[in-house]
């Protein structure tokens, strides 16, 4: 069963990273998937780690998982660091799947979410 | 006529600004106004900055502007430098309004956004 992770920077204050899971259990419900389909994992400043999610998920028989970086633009966390940590654990776990996605800043659907909060 | 500025943190990397200066043509597109009713700002390493571009659109007679955040959670950015920039142009501009929106994080089309590219 494939699992989604949502790779995300991780803030100093512990509400924007409360948010963050907030929002995985929504998306979660939406998939109409169980809550821990979809995890949430942080760069900096909480846990788990990304690299750290991953393994989680890899002892737990997971064996595919889809990452998407919770980032509006391609700065060095989604170009240098997010594949690094992906890398690191596949080297550990050449037998597992794991499938990077584009960040969700380049996304179509990020161009009607703005024009909706305009017209709303 | 109301405009929407986009208020973004803004990149080291040039090609990050330009993205979001890209995005705002989109929208503007999408919602079928003018490529100068949606105008971008940053709070650092670009420009204009947010305040700027209020006193810019105000000078042009602009009456009402929308700001939304373009930021993923509510950190300090969201909770005190968007509306501290906001209240010092309305200080000077008493007569204009200035809608302050939700930082784009917390906009229910999210969870769908994230959704769909986990099941593309």
């Amino acid at each position: 069963m494939k699992h989604l992770l949502i790779a995300a920077h991780g803030s100093r204050r512990e509400s924007s990273n409360e948010e963050l899971k907030h929002l995985g259990m929504k998306v979660s419900a939406m998939l109409g998937v169980a809550n821990n389909q979809v995890d949430v994992a942080f760069l900096e400043f909480a846990s788990p780690s990304i690299e750290n999610a991953l393994v989680e998920l890899f002892n737990n028989h997971v064996t595919e998982v889809i990452v998407l970086p919770y980032f509006l633009s391609a700065g060095n966390h989604v170009v240098r660091d997010i594949p690094a940590a992906i890398s690191k654990v596949l080297a550990q776990w050449p037998d597992k799947k794991i499938t990077l996605l584009p960040h969700i800043g380049a996304l179509d659907s990020m161009v009607g979410a703005i024009a909706g909060a305009f017209e709303s």
